[in-house]
């Protein structure tokens, strides 16, 4: 690993400026501190400070989550991991990274520089500038729904998408509904796209015909459903099972818009288990995602990767939460739910917003 | 949560009886004893000793796997599990189990009576007795290379085999090779049937025809390797991935049989790097576990469980190591393959015997 020393050589510079430059003092300028942290980043260069166990410092990169109060998906999440840090006296900082944040500078120079010697990323997407250059870092990175390939520094957590799916379609196919329509997250998510194999496996083995006309890809906002709940519904859905309670929520307003009842017609049901599916009406059956213990796992993960221990995917068990939102499937409402939506003209396409839970 | 007054109520006998029962005391009966246990283990007993922090007793249960020198897969599993429980000042117990104590006594009733509140298990395969009761245990239990699905209680911690095997195709495919052999390990393990969905999806990646006469299961013992070398001699392969070390070694001494030369005629990739790997003649290009971080991992995970962080899986990266078994495709080679076992009649079919690693 490079050292103070590596670093001056290698620019030809004074071991006391490469020091400056690291340090963050002031009697050095703009670009010559910038220089020094960059090749220092280039070096591997890694202070004895970010080394040492007791004065461990980490941060928590949020991105496109909301996670201010209890009710949103990241707060949770936020509070486990500080809990676990806590036990291990390790500071954390959380630190909204926009766009413009990650344009300015690279991953690795921002970490060194603000002495960081590991971090959670949540609500980052595979296309964000950061997460681009995490097939390179050095900085033990733990990134929440997101997987990098080859890279021994990055590790994964999340819920395990496969069972959580799963149990939904075995408690609607156990409750006789074949026409099972599944409004995604969005499209181009790691997430996503185990949801999606997921969705078609346990069809299949339900015995259930998947239809591609009844599989969407939204984004994680309520507004969502109205884009395709109609045409689910044109097809004789009788069940939709959603990637987030959010999206859930806005299919159960949408369904009602049609004069439709949940659950005597159409059975409901989300993912994540927030506050507001308990809230909702009716309220929601939903698949839990425990947000306080991947919190806690991302830290123990993080605690790994730090030592070494190149743990690559963490993940934890969905759970069912039965609510009020799915009953059994009911043939006569099957005439209903078609012609009240007969009226009804086809719904525009896909809206250009994109959130992530 | 069930008390001991519960179980003497349940059973109708002094709750100093089902203290005698559950502590081990001499004077009542074997068959009492096993009464209260049994009824303990049923209505979901812990005793405060076991949910006390300080004094946890752990156990590691191995069966059928090799652990007691250090060139044995088993060996560094147990000595990374130790290491991180020494740190948390757990008492750890190794314990053989074989088939038949798990014919006489129940998982639960064993871990309730040794006083063990988690367990590793290492070398289980799925139809073991234990295994099969884990999807009821209510004992936090790791094991190794093994799912259980829905039960919180439980976590599965290993190697991405998908990233190695891989890891192991992609190698191969830079060096020109097209007809990839592949030896798996023993059939009906979730493990096998992981790198064979693996083989076959990153030789598809790498534009490489998919023959399934190329693949086959045998045991984790070099002595599989002569009842299927021949026959992917025969059909052109000139490059062989194994799914352990062991296995490897059998092939390379298969094909030198033949009178062929490793790597210069045939490639062969091992996996797991055990100590032997570096002495084979040539050194083995293998796909590392790495068997300490297993360990700890393990550990780590049953830490989770016991706290009731329902971790369902803990992944640990391949790692690619390079030695001297492979080389560049040798299209002379190939007619030399094919006549050297021309001469030889076909071999029996498979053996009983089998192992894991």
């Amino acid at each position: 690993m490079a050292t103070i020393k590596d670093i001056a050589a290698k620019l030809g510079i004074a071991v006391s400026t490469v020091s400056k430059g690291l340090n963050g003092a002031s009697d050095i300028s703009d670009d010559m501190r910038q220089l020094v942290l960059d090749t220092a980043v280039e070096m591997g260069y890694a202070s004895k400070k970010m080394k040492t166990l007791k004065s461990r410092k980490v941060c928590i990169l949020v991105e496109n989550m909301d996670y201010e109060s209890i009710d949103q998906f990241g707060y949770e999440l936020i509070v486990g991991f500080k809990l676990s840090a806590a036990r291990k006296h390790w500071d954390v900082t959380v630190i909204p990274a926009n766009l413009n944040m990650q344009a300015i500078e690279k991953y690795d120079t921002y970490m060194l520089k603000n002495g960081f010697s590991g971090a959670f990323l949540i609500g980052f997407a595979l296309h964000d500038d950061w997460v681009k250059q995490l097939s390179k870092t050095t900085v033990p990175t733990v990134l929440f729904d997101n997987y990098i390939a080859g890279n021994n520094h990055v590790g994964y957590v999340g819920t395990d998408s496969f069972e959580g799916i799963q149990m939904a379609i075995d408690h609607l196919a156990g409750l006789g509904h074949k026409q099972i329509a599944f409004l995604n997250g969005s499209k181009n998510s790691m997430v996503s796209e185990q949801r999606h194999q997921a969705f078609v496996q346990s069809m299949e083995e339900n015995k259930l015909e998947v239809k591609d006309s009844l599989i969407e890809y939204g984004y994680y906002v309520p507004d969502c459903a109205k884009y395709h709940v109609p045409k689910f519904l044109k097809q004789g859905a009788t069940a939709i099972v959603c990637a987030s309670d959010l999206i859930a929520s806005g299919v159960i307003a949408e369904v009602k818009k049609f004069g439709l009842r949940v659950p005597e017609d159409i059975s409901v049901i989300g993912f994540d288990d927030l506050p507001i599916s308990n809230q909702l009406e009716p309220p929601l059956t939903t698949i839990r995602q425990d947000r306080i213990d991947l919190g806690k796992s991302a830290l123990l993960l993080l605690d790994g990767l730090v030592h070494n221990v190149t743990i690559s995917k963490l993940l934890l068990r969905a759970k069912f939460i039965k609510r009020e939102s799915c009953s059994t499937y009911n043939p006569s409402a099957v005439k209903k739910i078609k012609s009240s939506v007969k009226k009804v003209d086809d719904p525009k396409d896909n809206p250009d917003s994109e959130t992530e839970s």
